[in-house]
């Protein structure tokens, strides 16, 4: 759970499929620690049983793209954004999330991991694609003793071929509490967001699209 | 890198390959520190680039089998070995540190990931069999940008349907300081191997079938 809308309407969905949900966040040098105070909002408000953050220490790697100071694109429109793999890309993040989660499904007897991942609004990450999550799941069905006995946790991407515009429907729907979300790539020091950075972008078409008011408050 | 035999073997025949190594270990709550320090005494040994340990937080997954003090299992014979599960099983393990070896190989630009996994001497651990290994390759291949511009790292798991006899034959070729390497899983405080853990049972049988004489210096 990072905070951001995906995620807290994946949370949503498992909630209304009847799951009890443990929250799974990390902290792994984002930019910005409002997002895991988001999370932990998100999580209470939409009733989780409990919340884990995890420390990734990804220090150990050196000076790289994972934590390094990269100016965050702003201004871009949709065909520039899935034209390339764009720099906020962080290597092989969802694996190390999924992993996680795996041995966290395990630990706590979970039937599910619900990933938050969307392969339409945002090609450019290749860890987001429907190919990749299904790769993940054979994974998930080998790798551990709850798997192997045929009772592991199924991967479950509910939002991964849906538009930003329906995926935000759906958690209206559901009851997700959107003002406590946060996107921005970029905020100000005061927490409005940036409104011109690729994820501020896709939130503002997919509220738009979606006929429902955006509750973010932005600075452009 | 662990420590251990298997992990200094796959190390020697990167090298042997042509490769440049990066040694890559994790510190996530093993019981003794002792296989850390023989981890950082065999990549210096065999000439590593570089030696990265990994900081894994498994404390915010709570009271579980990760981190729990359960009792060492002593003199089983292999049925018993092959025959379950094992409680020092650590739930999906090599799926995380796989997944961080991704994470390091797209920074640092490498085209393999060698691991020291081992089926045939130890069905035990789910995740030591090939059919994980070729479900982790697939992850691998649609994981990361690398991947996906086709200059991803390969998995490769040169031991995996080797005798533990086998390995140590192979090592002690490519000069594997064995008297470096530490395999017990309850070593006493003077350092000495119990002799009686399955992971001492499977190197002192494996140094035996080889007609190799096994450096470590056991209690029993």
């Amino acid at each position: 759970m990072s905070g951001g809308l995906d995620s807290a309407t994946a949370f949503a969905i498992a909630k209304s499929e009847g799951y009890e949900v443990v929250a799974l966040s990390f902290r792994y040098g984002q930019r910005h620690a409002v997002e895991l105070t988001a999370a932990a909002k998100v999580a209470e408000a939409l009733g989780a049983e409990d919340h884990r953050v995890v420390d990734i220490d990804l220090r150990a790697f050196g000076g790289s793209a994972l934590t390094a100071d990269i100016a965050v694109p702003k201004d871009r429109d949709e065909s520039q954004m899935s034209s390339d793999i764009p720099v906020t890309y962080v290597p092989a993040r969802n694996t190390i999330f999924l992993s996680f989660a795996l041995a966290l499904a395990e630990v706590t007897d979970s039937r599910g991991i619900f990933i938050g991942v969307n392969a339409l609004d945002y090609s450019g990450y290749p860890d987001c694609r429907p190919e990749y999550v299904a790769a993940f799941r054979a994974v998930a069905r080998l790798a551990t003793k709850a798997g192997v006995e045929g009772r592991g946790a199924m991967i479950v991407a509910p939002l991964i071929d849906k538009t930003k515009a329906e995926i935000i429907e759906l958690g209206a729907r559901l009851g997700v509490p959107y003002e406590l979300t946060v996107s921005c790539y970029d905020p100000s020091d005061d927490g409005a967001a940036c409104g011109r950075c690729d994820s501020c972008t896709l939130r503002r078409k997919g509220f738009e699209a979606a006929g429902i008011e955006d509750p973010t408050r932005y600075t452009d």
